[in-house]
């Protein structure tokens, strides 16, 4: 879909989406849009960045240097309330903790996530870089696939937030989508926000969950639960899209990690993450 | 050190400094022993450890599935106590959160790690593995180095640590010892227990973070404090010594990633870990 005005860190369906209001020092009501749904849930890194806002408010540090989030139960759209509680003040960083709660129909309150977060300072951090990380090899944009290119990027169930995503994936980890998964656990592709907003460190706790599953690549369909999920941001995103490349080695016992790195169009790795998730189970 | 009889699971000086005392339903005392320090801190497995072993008493599962650990303040030597708390308790899963606090001189209780973790059955898992990951390619234990082979492995600092494991490094990691780091970022090595006790998850726990760190290969010197770790681990380990490899892809900004992986004689990728630690400042 054009659009005529692109829209701006601050200023954009991702921003309303992802606003939490004070209700009490550390207490923050938000709404989880249906808009940011996938299969039959709530987006995990969409949950991520209305916890990590609401921390970025509650902590005297304003940016997600390490976020940790264990899923308790799955989210539904609707009302939600994040209760946050400053653990540390440091110089350099901050620690908190937050939990999101939703509404049980006897209004009591079911916790759904817990995280536990170290906040810094991007732009206090010295530039020295001495990183040998190289970017993912992913063709230029023009050669991935998207969802207006023909079966390479349908999803089972539920895909509202395929419209709020703009992304492109590699050809060589679309097999799936086509009945030919490769059987390597990969994949990788272009990543932006469907209006345009560019990145911010919010936007990148997103982005580490918002990839199709490696687990399609493997053969295996259905949703592939995430148990806990580790993300580091690295730096400030220089404006443009992204590349994620997200990475399994490991599935076994029913369980499978995936990796994932973020690259800036600077060539700068801006986020990393780990999770560990239940394995589909065919 | 030659021992008599090789210590067993439950009965070894590991067990032992890492037992934890029920004070009350939750509530473990504890006593940070001297012997796991190094450089000018008590390691941060061995810290993990304990944190582990009082969740698995705590939680209804047994086994440390996924443990995301904050580091808060430097621990001591000396007595500690372990808060516990259960968040979820599911099928499959449950999950927990413990802090480690210490004493100030005021008797005031001070926050040193925070931790989120979901606990499972290992013994419960199906045997199925379609890992692609491979074991690191170390040379036999008898071409690796160890304290005993002369400068191989000398660490800065304290190294009480180093007396109660059986590190052996690759050669191509131990430049850092003689003055020569190789520059990349790459640590790895046979590590077992020194009176022979057999891993098991809580010793995994330790294994994570007991190599020397990356950074001395990096041309680093010091203290790399940790921020944040978290460890996956992924099956019982089976007896016989474990190999570790830890890499170091993106050191930025004044903060590096570790990635540990851990393997077992049975060539099963048991463990895997990965953290975000402040880089030493020369």
């Amino acid at each position: 879909m054009a659009q005529a005005v692109q829209a701006t860190i601050g200023d954009s369906e991702f921003d309303r989406d992802t606003a939490v209001t004070p209700r009490a020092p550390g207490v923050y009501d938000a709404e989880l849009s249906a808009g940011w749904t996938i299969i039959h849930a709530v987006n995990g890194g969409y949950l991520l960045a209305l916890l990590g806002r609401a921390l970025g408010d509650a902590l005297p540090h304003p940016d997600p240097f390490t976020v940790s989030a264990h899923y308790l139960t799955a989210s539904q759209p609707g009302p939600a309330v994040i209760r946050t509680e400053l653990v540390r003040t440091g110089r350099t960083l901050s620690t908190g903790q937050a939990s999101l709660f939703q509404y049980a129909e006897d209004g009591t309150e079911v916790e759904r996530i817990r995280v536990l977060a170290s906040y810094g300072d991007l732009d206090a951090l010295p530039e020295d870089v001495r990183t040998t990380a190289e970017p993912p090899a992913i063709p230029p944009m023009q050669h991935c696939l998207g969802p207006s290119d023909g079966p390479a990027a349908k999803i089972p169930g539920s895909s509202a937030i395929t419209e709020r995503l703009n992304i492109k994936l590699d050809p060589a980890t679309v097999g799936w989508a086509v009945g030919a998964p490769s059987g390597k656990g990969e994949m990788r592709g272009w990543l932006g926000l469907a209006d345009g907003r560019d990145a911010d460190p919010f936007s990148l706790l997103l982005a580490v969950d918002a990839m199709p599953p490696t687990a399609f690549e493997l053969g295996l369909k259905g949703w592939t639960p995430t148990v806990e999920l580790t993300t580091h941001i690295r730096c400030r995103p220089a404006p443009g899209p992204l590349r994620v490349a997200i990475t399994t080695r490991n599935l076994a016992g029913g369980f499978l990690e995936e990796d994932a790195e973020v690259w800036d169009s600077a060539d700068r790795l801006v986020a990393q993450s780990r999770q560990l998730a239940k394995a589909p189970r065919s």
